[in-house]
């Protein structure tokens, strides 16, 4: 993609209402536009990187069986009363109005409840489950103050899973399969995630569990063993920082963190609530058990924004960076030299893409080496390739944004290398 | 993928309170959940259709420049009040309501405001246009009545393109790049598009372009031309029926049908709401000159199961379709045979799924042939494979969708051939 004609300009200073550093970067580099507190529109560059996210959670949610669906935000009142959750949801954070005919409606902010009642319809047999399903679908929240730039929205993707058994013990094993996906998504997503044991809440009095990762932006509070890696979220800890890990008695760290993700046993709360019932072999009615895992992908990149980034800008891992080489073409005072710089440049540009790599090509002519420069370190892919008047024929500069040293390489040997 | 762990089962009769055909089709096949009136869920299948449609529209759209973003749904009133749409949608279409602190949101039933505001970030000068951004996000209408299935929702998905120029002519090229590109979105949806004019509204005096599709289950009325293709909506219309086409004189038709994409030039009005200027290369400050351009996607999937339809159910085009093979295994009342049967499904099934063939694979053992066969019909997939009992060893049963014609063919034929 050329520079010049991508949507979204990179700004000198961040806009002066955003105190997040994730929103502050996202912003100066024009991956995200705020349209109002906790409330983000994703640019081309955000929507590249958002869009490998999806993609990744995508492969491995299909690989531990999940079917991908897409359900309706508007919700009917009377569907969430059979759980009270109007009620309890409504005090807390759903947004409720009503329809043009005096109908109750709300928007929601998770689909228990929805996939609780399309189950019936599927539904009546041990042959019909196990099943799980997922969605990548947007959510809403009504925050009263959203201030973590993209960390807490009242408008956000999420990717939802639900699952439902015959049994607790088929739900315990597919809440270990999950788990264990988790693991894999956020360590592609370049993520270091601790899994914290949190509380049931209402629906369970066993642990659940919350994918933490050490930041200072995070809102939760974790306790957590550096070597052996158990962790507690501080509302249910017994642990105390400096104390020793009750499972390796190793030193307890505490910190703040970022919830990524979680994975919740539903039980059979919801099959209590919708009549969600099956038959087993032997006839007997029973109900469904199920389990809730959830992943917010804007929240991913914001952490990985706040957990990957200098004083020049975002360090994009590269598994998500909208771009793996950023190609500057730099300008100089002598007009004969700018036309060959340019003509290596296109030609590197065109090589780039021909091998299939996602390149952005700053091809701009109105900026100076050093805004490109800068540009470059704010936007944070990967490799950087430069051609200047200083460049030997044939050659090209490379800079890893990660690394401090610059290479100068045979372009053939990089095209070979990218 | 087995039919046995498909989640949405198909109904053998209709929901009582659909009347569409599009949505009779759609709930009996386990494409789609009615949440409400209006407010349907996509369970896997549809999801899956869905999906290849959204596909094909992205080719499209990012072969004419087009640059995908995301944007909110919830919207501020002040933004909206720029242009007074706030008030005309909001007494029309727009589902508005307080949020927790008071403040009045709105959700989007459109983006030009959105992405006028964004421009002003991006646009200062001639070389910051054209450009051209899309998206496809979910919108939102505050439908009284909704009875036309998927074809009127209160929710539904939106491909929503919206083009930036710094003059007239700049717009009226792309304006036909579009209209082009459109074209062979719809030829390759499998739906026969007439380029209908139709009034501006208060945004031009030229005609804009609504793509119609004719059918009966259309809430537009056209009159059209079938030999050179020239039509314009009745509510502009000056031909008749039976007349003469003002273009080539052949007789002119009548009909109903459905508006499954739209084209409309938008002029500086936007750009006069938002101060949305440019300096020209004379230093000389001028206004951005709009276009907007939608399909939904999920009209379309309603629109080709009216149109792609007989009395046993859907039709699939190829490029759309779930599947490209629906594999069935026969049971039969011989023990032995059975365990025939099911070795050479599980084997050709496996070489399907090996050589990438998209196969539903019914795999159900509760489920008669006869309900086996209905199954498919009204599931649509373009290739039913049979195993049963009466195949000859090494030996398939191939119907089309389409056609009537049993073939039975070598297994290994089939497979090179699919």
């Amino acid at each position: 993609m050329r520079q010049s004609q991508l949507f979204g300009k990179t700004l000198r200073e961040p806009p002066k209402d955003e105190i997040s550093i994730n929103a502050q970067l996202l912003e100066r580099g024009g991956f995200v536009y705020k349209t109002m507190a906790g409330g983000y529109d994703y640019l081309p560059l955000g929507w590249r990187v958002l869009d490998k996210i999806n993609k990744i959670i995508r492969e491995e949610m299909n690989a531990i069986g999940g079917q991908e669906l897409f359900l309706s935000a508007l919700q009917p009142r009377e569907r969430w009363e059979k759980t009270d959750r109007w009620k309890i949801l409504g005090e807390e954070v759903m947004y409720q109005f009503k329809d043009r005919s005096g109908k109750d409606m709300g928007l929601a902010s998770t689909h228990e409840e929805a996939l609780a009642e399309i189950a019936l319809r599927s539904v009546s047999s041990y042959r019909d489950l196990p099943f799980y399903v997922y969605q990548i679908q947007t959510k809403f929240r009504a925050e009263l103050r959203a201030k973590s730039g993209l960390m807490r929205g009242r408008e956000f993707l999420m990717k939802d899973l639900y699952s439902f058994h015959a049994d607790k013990e088929n739900l315990d094993k597919y809440y270990e399969v999950v788990g264990k996906a988790y693991l894999k998504i956020f360590n592609r997503l370049g993520l270091d995630t601790y899994v914290a044991e949190a509380s049931g809440g209402s629906f369970t009095k066993e642990y659940t569990h919350e994918y933490q990762v050490l930041s200072e932006a995070g809102e939760d509070v974790i306790f957590y063993c550096r070597k052996c890696r158990y962790a507690q979220n501080k509302e249910v800890s017994e642990m105390k920082a400096g104390g020793k890990c009750p499972k390796c008695e190793d030193e307890v760290m505490s910190g703040k963190s970022i919830e990524v993700g979680n994975i919740f046993k539903l039980g059979i709360k919801f099959a209590e609530a919708f009549s969600l019932f099956y038959n087993d072999k032997k006839g007997v009615k029973k109900p469904v058990f199920m389990g809730s895992y959830g992943i917010g992908p804007g929240r991913v990149l914001a952490t990985v924004v706040e957990t990957h980034h200098d004083e020049k800008g975002i360090v994009w891992p590269e598994e998500i960076s909208p771009f793996r080489v950023h190609l500057l073409s730099l300008s100089s005072k002598d007009l004969k030299i700018i036309k060959k710089i340019k003509k290596e440049a296109e030609n590197l540009y065109k090589n780039l893409l021909a091998k299939g790599v996602e390149v952005l090509y700053d091809d701009r002519e109105d900026k100076s080496p050093g805004e490109k420069f800068a540009d470059a370190d704010l936007l944070g892919i990967p490799y950087r390739a430069v051609v200047s008047a200083k460049t030997p024929d044939g050659r090209v500069e490379i800079k890893k944004r990660k690394g401090k040293e610059i290479e100068i390489t045979a372009t053939e040997d990089f095209l070979k290398k990218i």
